[in-house]
């Protein structure tokens, strides 16, 4: 593709009550510019990913309103796709390389969301679902749990693998300094976590956070830079209802496959991957509908250690501590994954580095999985 | 630029209490497959112009929600920018084609805003601008107020010349059964209509209205099609008091120049153009800014006819019957534009047809001028 992602950063991520929008993406900006050795000046546009402005800030024209902020006056665009609109809006900054018009462009995601009443951000989020599940007072804890119940009959899933997922998880963000909690789990304590949604306890469910996160995107290469393999996107049904299965999302099959098509290589070739852990069924069927195992193991395989890190299977999952523990401010949660990725190609991961990472995955999710993207990135 | 525009449709615009976002952006697609000669499974990308879903209609993730509705599960996005979404929607589309990842790609423009009280919809638009100038009370009728005040004390504009752009515009909104509002009105009746915000009357605003439009981007040309020469976009600041100068609107300047120099031409080439009269002072900066006037003069030009059907300047100027008589939905704005250009170059102008139209321009802004879109259409 010729793409390089030649500078990240992200900001903590948690409960900023002293914390605004414009400071997050400020520190987020700043410290993407200063990694990628450049300045602001250098910067061709700007693609800014979040969803809840409008609903929760009552702000939008956020492209202009960031590039403002950021004091240049570049073209500037907001993208909007529910949970996934930090992943789409690097998927459009790297299009927009592609095309020639840009030739570095910067991406922010960036979401404020513990301000106000987490009953309201809940309502808010329904946003990206369904109108019928809307009016049938589902929630995304609901709509995970339906899908959880239905995998756990289907494929003999017990709790303590769901739980698993937290587990891993809770203890790779133990290693980011980053993360909204940095504390390990126990199999015992999610179990016994307050029930959510049956059969999804609090601790099975990624938090309400606020957070930013930045890449530089640049057409041409530099001595720390990662090349962008592929950037694919797919949309599937917004409502559970529509779909010819429940343990399954068919946006991420299919973003994941052409992915691989563009990068030309197959999911044994992926050393390190973040994925859309937004409850911990998400992240097992992530793996499977992506061919990292097949339909109704990854549980097990999750619970047997394989993608811890230190794993036996050759690829480490979600080392940011993924959504559940690194947290999920929702329009950052896809850009910071393509950071955590190319920190890990790079041998800066720090603690939590993966051994001689070649090849990293992103995946990111909208809604129920009504949109999925998906970046692979080399080093 | 090697991009095309093989089909357009705008959808009636107005106060379509019985028609929601979902039907209006059916009808607009529909029309605009059709135009285009192909089917909805020949479209490989969605991009959804629109401001205010989450606000006013508390539904986001407007990519996939589209896609679901037209019955497509192609990768979809939504492009926020204010009162430019659907020509900052449309600068993506081209992008993503010039990119080599999409061949053919939709784009539609929706806004629905007539549901609401007049002055929850004033407040959620609001959303678009500056927090300082929103937190003293400030409205953009009172934000071009302003600009209009001071245009109008430094170069001797009169408030008939002001009235004059009204009554072009709804004469030509006259020729358009598309148009919001199809009935002529005199300078009289816009200087007597109700004041909004001195020195603004009714009539030299434009209307909160419904709608839809739609265009389809192509990597090849087709019998009717039109070409895209530039896609050009710059920002500015949101408050006017962070501004040199009052009486120009800098990101439209520099959206323009960026344009003619992609287009390798100069306004002198542009036969007819389709610009931001969000309110009469508007229109008058955006064509002093675009190079179509010297600074000062535009108010006396289009008082003198210059710029109406049948001109003399071999320039016309909102056939549609621009913002104030067609309407104003603002996600569908934009793209309402592309298309009433590419209508005018392909000769299917009809009663408001341009004589020998070769090359047009659109000009769309978002905020007060935060963010400006220019694109220059050639036959």
């Amino acid at each position: 593709m010729n793409v390089f992602i030649t500078g990240v950063y992200t900001t903590q991520f948690g409960e900023l009550w002293d914390r605004s929008p414009r400071a997050l993406v400020r520190e987020a900006v700043e410290g993407a510019l200063q990694d990628a050795g450049c300045s602001i000046e250098d910067i061709d546009a700007l693609y800014v990913g979040n969803m809840l402005s409008g609903m929760l800030g009552a702000q939008e024209n956020l492209g202009a309103f960031y590039a403002e902020e950021l004091g240049i006056h570049v073209p500037a665009f907001k993208i909007e796709g529910a949970c996934a609109s930090g992943g789409l809006a690097v998927h459009n900054g790297v299009l927009s390389i592609l095309s020639g018009q840009y030739k570095r462009v910067l991406v922010v995601g960036v979401e404020k969301m513990t301000d106000h009443a987490p009953s309201h951000v809940a309502s808010a989020l329904m946003g990206a679902g369904s109108e019928s599940e809307r009016l049938a007072g589902l929630t995304f804890p609901g709509l995970y749990a339906l899908m959880a119940t239905y995998y756990m009959k289907q494929h003999k899933l017990t709790e303590e693998m769901l739980a698993s997922v937290a587990v891993k998880n809770h203890y790779h963000g133990s290693l980011n300094d980053k993360a909204h909690f940095k504390k390990p789990v126990t199999i015992k304590q999610v179990l016994h976590s307050a029930p959510i949604a049956d059969p999804l306890k609090l601790l099975d469910c990624s938090p309400i956070s606020d957070g930013a996160a930045a890449v530089v995107l640049s057409s041409s290469s530099a001595k720390t830079s990662v090349e962008v393999m592929a950037s694919a996107v797919a949309t599937g049904s917004l409502g559970l209802h529509d779909r010819q299965t429940l343990t399954s999302i068919p946006a991420s099959c299919e973003a994941s496959a052409k992915a691989y098509k563009q990068a030309n290589c197959t999911s044994s070739d992926i050393d390190v991957a973040e994925v859309h852990d937004c409850f911990s069924i998400a992240e097992i069927m992530a793996l499977e509908d992506m061919g990292f195992y097949p339909a109704g193991t990854a549980g097990r395989g999750i619970a047997g250690g394989e993608v811890t890190l230190g794993s036996s299977k050759n690829l480490v999952v979600n080392t940011s501590g993924g959504l559940k523990a690194c947290g999920h401010p929702v329009g950052a949660t896809g850009v910071k994954q393509v950071a955590e990725i190319a920190l890990q190609l790079r041998g800066a991961g720090g603690r939590r580095q993966v051994k001689d990472a070649q090849v990293g995955l992103t995946h990111n999710v909208g809604g129920s999985g009504a949109v999925a993207v998906v970046h692979i990135l080399k080093k």
